[in-house]
């Protein structure tokens, strides 16, 4: 594989289409299309929540658009071993069996994927290295070492035919890793040297000023409180996937002479995954299993574990509650919550840290963290090496997006050349133009068990309906000849009042109903859908009337 | 009504209640006890939330504590006139109807709630001020200024038998607010040195280092975003009770020559009853009727609204999403978000943001707003000034409350003298002593619609149910002497499939019930609560089998 630098003519075109991450958080996949080709990058997962998405397990792409071009794709390309960027592999391989590209941790996070989906066998995963240029078609894709709050993350230098694209994916600048190299400054002025088309940055942290500090600073704040704490246990909970910030901690443990357990099954998957890698630098017979904890004194062990963002059946959490099998939080122990909290989580963190102090454990949970995405400074160096003719920004709500739109104007970028797009949209480029051309189909799909697609906007709002109001169910038999009611109406109901105590309103209600029964019986009709609707009307108009509220109501008409 | 000193005896005992605002944020209520009395400190609501309390309007304490003892119960001093502080007292007052009391701007509040309640002519609502004393049996309330993001907040010195209690109500340090006196420290290290039993201070913020900046701080910035965009409409959102906040937006007006219009029922209210009471200053002609606005200029006018924390009925937000009937956000329009997200409310809060962000209005959300709430180094002052003997932090989660006591023991209180406690703890206190010797009923009431506690912990997790899983119904009618099926099974659902694309899953599902169904006659029996218990076990098998969900499996059995 070597760098080779594709023909641009004049009329050539490549399109961008995201189809998903820009109109909601996480879910990231860009195709990149020319004439015969289309390259993917990224194939990520987003994660429900309970109001919005009340029941899903989790949200993919919708892949239509790839679906109807399939002899096109030449291939999924990572930028790193997130879940909302590979999370959706395991679905989407299953339709679109192309090759994946990824360097090391993220490839052997995505084979760890499939293994589980049982799809192993058929897909093809290749790991590259930075520097690699993999061909696809009248198209190349470059891998190029950048900064991230987990190792390995690359970002992409796409040559096409109308000119080079680079994809920063998520990153930062970090001059100090704790792991590996800096990102390769050096190779992005070069090709920004060379003439860069369009670049898609990263926004996510557009909107805050300065500079991202470095992942090392975090394992200073990680030595002082293990030396301030000579004699009591450590706790420490932090993103899974973070090697780098595991790492530190195994380095202050080794440093003051502790044992590290991991707890946690994605952790303990990612971490054993790294250290099988070489990417984690560990003593033997630093790490313990959780069986082995009760050899140690509390003081003279770390616990690294899962569960930073709150999640209810993670680690930390079970512990703060005292629902984990095998470890509980004693008065004295020191917790550091190694994160913050993700938009949406901030209550469920909150939570465990209240559980956590009820339990008389200190906890630390300010200035514990970095972030893994540049702020407007790294952005403006990106810029000033890469002296984009367009830019796309990538990443982020739509108004870290405008931020970044806003950093390209302050770097000299023409209005007309920041292009803000959503998921869907079609941006066709030529070398010397940048234009919206198309929307097309895309946006979320949810998954709820093994049903994947089968619950859609419909069910959504039934489920938030049932949420806010509860239902109420009125079966009715009737005879099938005279229309005479042979059993009901009953009524039944579920999330609407506690039964046992509102026998009357229960009794009330199945009198409107039988009213309703007695005055349609006089009509002499036997059109029952009429009759469904009269019996849910005036029931529910008796509610509303007296009790102000709006249950679904259900009624159920039998024939024997 | 005098300053007058209580006498405090050695065996003289004092009860400190609190009825909620511990384990839950908001629904603020504290009953003080001897042994004949009982004064109340506040009356508050808690709001819900989709997940935890899905479609509960709100929440207001349990009373059943005050309701046991109604020939004790004195009044209801009210700190001040947040919701989270006076929002019960419709529901309460209708089951205990002592005397309210509070400050000017305060009660003006109350009265407004209990006239919207209807309950205005036998409440009976009175008006204090600063450094009054009501008597009430064998103690005393005096009501001591502070400042809050709302005027007229007060501090109560509580004289009881065993000593002076001091409640700071929510509070920070403000020496240069925008109307009326900064915080009455003089009177607060006067009743220190006379001495305090027990300090109950503010906790909200006392996670955060330093001092919470002046509300005239937040002027400057108003001004500066004025004088920057002369050509363009400005909006503001902010909390509707905040009187001082649309005070400096109205001098900013007044300054640059611009007309305010206030847009928000709550807030259209809270400022009347302001203006009314002489606590806004506005020129004759400043404020238009949002009918007036089209007959300004857009760049003559600054528009205040409510909604700054993303509430989806209120003014911004419809604004945001085109839904407002008067007003429609146009490219150009600068949107100033005077608040930050109340913890739970930051989704909301950013969908909103970009939201106009999208309709490319500029958004300055960033050091627009400070709290109400005292800090780290405010706090050690009260405790300065106060030296109380015991303290018990209150408001603010229990992490905050926790951080107070740190504050406490730094300031040279003994452990023992530091009480953490929670709902319905009866904590008892003699001139010497500090002891929890009680636990009492209390906690959360949900209101729904009409309804008052009609929705309790069951309902609400059918509820939660519900909406995670969707809901399966399956009415069949049997003949009452032979059990032969006279009609159905039918397989009725509700947020678990779209019923139409999976008609072979439903297909499916009867098949299982009439399995079921034919096994179950084979047996000959009539108990059709074990048919039930089959039909729902055997059904919720083979979906769980078939698609690794768990919807409620709901049979209902009529008999003909």
């Amino acid at each position: 594989m070597t760098r080779r630098k594709k023909k641009t003519t004049e009329n050539a075109k490549v399109r961008i289409i995201p189809l998903g991450g820009l109109e909601e958080i996480g879910m990231n996949i860009t195709a990149i299309e020319t004439e015969e080709n289309i390259v993917v990058v990224d194939c990520g997962m987003a994660f429900p929540d309970d109001a919005t998405t009340p029941g899903i397990d989790l949200v993919i792409p919708d892949i239509t658009y790839l679906k109807e071009r399939l002899d096109k794709v030449r291939g999924f390309f990572i930028t790193h071993g997130h879940e909302d960027h590979i999370g959706a592999l395991p679905y989407v391989l299953r339709e679109i069996n192309v090759p994946v590209y990824g360097t090391r941790l993220t490839t052997a996070l995505i084979r760890h994927k499939i293994e589980e989906a049982d799809i192993a066998d058929m897909a093809k995963i290749n790991t590259v290295s930075f520097g690699d240029v993999i061909e696809a078609g009248d198209m190349s894709v470059e891998f190029i070492k950048t900064n991230h709050s987990i190792q390995d993350a690359a970002a992409l230098a796409i040559r096409t035919p109308a000119g080079t694209l680079l994809h920063t994916g998520d990153f930062k600048v970090d001059y100090t890793p704790v792991f590996g190299d800096h990102i390769d400054l050096q190779r992005i002025a070069e090709l920004g040297s060379e003439g860069v088309l369009a670049l898609m940055c990263d926004s996510t942290n557009a909107i805050r000023e300065g500079f991202t500090s470095s992942e090392s600073t975090v394992g200073e704040v990680f030595d002082t409180v293990v030396q301030n704490n000579p004699d009591k246990r450590i706790i420490i909970a932090t993103f899974a996937s973070n090697v780098d910030r595991v790492q530190q901690i195994i380095t202050t443990a080794e440093r003051f002479g502790r044992k590290v357990c991991i707890d946690g099954r994605s952790m303990v998957n990612v971490i054993n995954t790294a250290v099988e890698l070489g990417l984690v630098s560990v003593q033997a017979g630093t790490l313990i299993e959780i069986g082995q904890l009760k050899d140690y004194a509390p003081e003279k062990t770390i616990l690294v574990a899962t569960g930073s963002q709150g999640e209810s059946m993670a680690a930390l959490s079970r512990m703060a509650t005292g629902q984990h099998k095998k470890v509980s939080i004693n008065a004295g122990d020191v917790v550091i919550i190694s994160s913050t909290p993700i938009p949406g989580n901030e209550k469920a963190v909150a939570k465990v840290i209240n559980e956590l102090c009820h339990k008389h454990a200190e906890v630390v949970y300010q200035d514990t963290h970095v972030s893994g995405h540049a702020c407007e400074e790294e952005i403006k160096l990106i810029y000033s090496l890469v002296h984009p003719h367009f830019t796309i920004p990538v990443h982020g709500e739509f108004r870290h997006r405008l931020a970044q739109k806003n950093i390209a104007r302050q770097m000299g970028l023409a209005e007309d050349n920041i292009k803000l797009i959503d998921t869907g949209d079609v941006l066709e480029l030529t070398p010397g133009s940048c234009e919206l051309v198309d929307h097309v189909q895309s946006g979320p799909i949810y998954v709820d068990g093994l049903g994947v697609g089968d619950v859609g906007n419909i069910v959504i709002r039934d489920r938030q309906n049932l949420a806010a109001n509860g239902i109420i169910i009125v079966p009715i038999t009737l005879d099938k000849t005279t229309g005479e009611v042979l059993s009901g109406p009953d009524i039944v109901t579920r999330g609407f009042v506690y039964v046992r105590e509102n026998e009357d309103l229960i009794e009330d209600a199945r009198n409107v109903v039988l009213d309703t029964l007695e005055e349609f019986r006089g009509k002499k009709s036997k059109n029952w859908t009429t009759l469904k609707g009269k019996v849910r009307d005036d029931l529910s108009d008796y509610i509303w009337r007296r009790m102000k509220r709006n249950p679904i109501i259900l009624p159920i008409i039998m024939e024997a």
